[in-house]
């Protein structure tokens, strides 16, 4: 482990994504988070912890006593979520998992309200919050900010944990842990994720989701990876080469209904039209066959699962909602319990929990 | 008491009002709704019994020990307050109660934070706030949606239940509970509701609060309505419809004064001139003597009653406020305790809180 | 003491502030307010008090168990947050202080959703939270507002306190408080403020704080005030003639440098260019000469220390942030506690916090 005050800027910046994560680790060294920045800095033993805390978390808060006992934990502490690039969805998840652990909350969520920050550098701002509250869960339009302010902050008079919750087109660690957790959920009595072949589909350019999964797949053993998407939204080529170099077995392909046949789990994406040019050329695109309907359904395995980090279009036909297999419902509620875990986890309380009675 | 989810939604959705309020029911069959949507659900005896439990949280709530003991009541759950149609009044109210008994919450409620809903259908987005929260406390301009987002849920993998805090133009249950308990309050050491003459003035054809509340007496033996209204403004058909079906005595005319002389309650509603086609039809009509100012106090019983769902114009006039007849700032804060009771009474907690010790 | 509900609000209005003061007390007569609407409502006794009970809720809050309690004296409150003119920071503030104490809240916070209350009056808008809340926390443009609120509570049937947390140009009486407490903290352990030299920098004519805080500084002895700006943004006559009145050694000069030499404190504001009329005036001054950066850092003596109440612009080179004579981080978490600490000692916890066994 390394500490953040000890390092500058500009050479922790420029470090590898690799060479960051011993500093974006807890003080006490147990291999957790302080600052959750990165989907990549978590390695598949931090995964599996956490995985294993959010289920004790879900078993313990199904009992009235048990969701009390959940609420004592985090009551002596205060989150403010700092939404500048709205999304109500993350903001809830992260509102309840907060809430499950006790957690008292602030909140600027809209660009109204927060634009009154703009006569101040984004460093005052986020330190403002620092006063005030215990931890700053963020979600920003700005690339790379989540680990300035992290930065920033451990070299300040009150280092707060900063959890990203988005960060520019490039990191959204949470939903890459909730993906790996709703996989881990959907196979843990059927052998575990080591061995399966995941399909990925829809807009595979422009999805941080699918890349952060793609990185933290390879964590696991024998993780085949098919990328099914029209040429113009294929996935981009540093997560192939990622692949490559890691020795992982990958595919290419359009055709979706092939893949679909071999999977043990398919991930679906929407079209992401609010990255278009002016040109609209997503519109442009026939995306027809790159959608999960009944047929496609008919040709998924009996214990394959089908995923969607939501919200959806037309990309997954609502005939399929009520199937056993489509998980993208209790993927969503799995965020909420990966994201507890971790806000307890980063806060030290990983071992109570684990070990209380409940 | 029946299923939602053993009836197709085109089937229920088809019902008379009267036949859909088996399916709404506590699946413990206690006789208290699981989802509230309409006013018209409520008979004489559940209200009694909310308006008994209403006083009781009132009662409790006075001490220290017992808010703290009300706070305890709900203290593992979680309320989502879906305001898509904002109203701050309304909103904080709710907000109240579920604080009052402990429930944490969290919320959209305005226009801009949930434009983001656009893209995906009311179905999901009612479905993720599932994911995260125990209860759905919706407001919205859509017409019939609470109905068929409470359908909805309880056809899933996460049946919560949903109180509907103002659907489109019809119907805003908790406001006619509301005014019913003010009603039971003030009758409550005097005989009661039985027997009374409740005027209505204002803007009848347009407030659905006036519409409920209308359906709700009908419930109580003899209770006498008179609607004073503009021509323009006037009760509408069904309403009297309903009346004269059930053999109630009503009255319909335009002599404010004359009403009030045999008024035990006085209900004035404001001109909702924000249903006014483009032509702005409300300016044109001569309001003037359909407002409540000294005169009218000078002409109401000892025992009488004012209320008014506020907000108000000047349909009331400020000189009224402090005379002790004027029940329209207690019967806001009816609101808060009604709700609570209604939300304690969902969650089966009912028989808790009549029994406690405080 | 006197009683707001035996003066008439004409009478009351025309009061010199000074004879207001009895009128807002807490009717115990403990000398702490029930209302707080302006600085110069806080006699040095006063603060005093508040500033003792302010760190002792600090030490209190350092530990878990410390935290819980301080979390169970107001659990059975509940605050709304009325901010029709927005903060974010002073929002939080506040936020943060009631959750230490553990009351829940309620908002309203932006012009769109305070928007709908326009079509009634202030006063049923104050009424209406009154209902549903304990406490109102109210920001506002319009100047007077929270005192006609007050007197117009404390004549209704729920007399709830008010906090004024901003109101027109004129009063910020928390903003006040906080500068006196980081002040008192800084010299607690040397001697004290009595004897201190203050010094004001920048635009001094419309900033409320300073005229807040140079006002409360005469409650001590022998604190000189120094006032440095630009001709056109000098402080106004008003606040010169109250310290010549009151013997209070003063000198309004140009020369920043010069006064830090002397000074024991710089309290540093921005230049409020959000109230230049439309010809933009400010952008026409000279400022340079009224900026804080290394220079003047190396002016200032070993116990001298910079305030600023920010957001700051450049006022305040970020060089000087990490020395440890900068004070406005903490000056800005010290508006927590010292609010803490004003909303405690309204609600009569004073004693029982200080003489609690954490």
């Amino acid at each position: 482990m390394k500490r953040l005050d000890e390092i500058e800027w500009d050479a922790f910046s420029r470090l590898p994504i690799e060479d960051k994560k011993p500093y974006l680790e807890r003080k006490e060294g147990d291999g957790l988070p302080f600052h959750t920045l990165f989907a990549q800095q978590f390695d598949r033993g931090a995964l599996e912890r956490l995985c294993a805390l959010a289920s004790r978390i879900r078993f313990i808060n199904k009992s009235r006593e048990g969701a009390l006992y959940l609420k004592s934990i985090l009551a002596h502490k205060r989150a403010m979520l700092y939404f500048s690039q709205p999304s109500s969805r993350t903001f809830l998840s992260h509102l309840a998992a907060c809430q499950i652990l006790g957690m008292t909350t602030g909140s600027v969520r809209d660009a109204a309200t927060s634009s009154e920050f703009k006569g101040e550098s984004h460093e005052d701002s986020i330190r403002t919050f620092s006063s005030y509250f215990d931890m700053i869960i963020m979600r920003s339009p700005v690339q790379g900010l989540a680990e300035k302010m992290a930065w920033e902050l451990s070299n300040s008079f009150r280092p707060v944990p900063i959890l990203n919750a988005g960060s520019g087109k490039d990191q959204h660690p949470t939903q890459a842990l909730l993906d790996i957790y709703t996989l881990v959920r959907s196979f843990e009595e059927k052998g575990g994720i080591d061995g399966r072949t995941v399909v990925f589909c829809g807009d595979l350019m422009r999805g941080r989701t699918v890349r952060s999964l793609s990185w933290l797949l390879t964590d696991f053993r024998d993780v085949k990876q098919i990328f099914v998407a029209p040429r113009e939204l294929q996935v981009s080529a540093d997560v192939v080469m990622n692949l490559a170099k890691k020795g992982v077995d990958f595919e290419v392909t359009d055709d979706l209904r092939a893949a679909v046949r071999t999977a043990d789990a398919v991930y679906m994406t929407r079209i992401q039209d609010e990255w278009d040019s002016a040109k609209g050329e997503s519109a442009k695109i026939d995306t027809s066959r790159f959608k999960f309907g009944a047929e496609e359904l008919s040709l998924l395995g009996p214990d394959g699962v089908i995923m969607h980090p939501l919200p959806r279009r037309d990309e997954i036909a609502t005939c399929c909602d009520r199937d056993p297999r489509a998980k993208y419902w209790r993927q969503m509620r799995n965020g909420m319990w990966i994201r507890a875990a971790l806000i307890a986890a980063t806060f030290g309380y990983e071992k109570e929990i684990m070990d209380c009675g409940y």
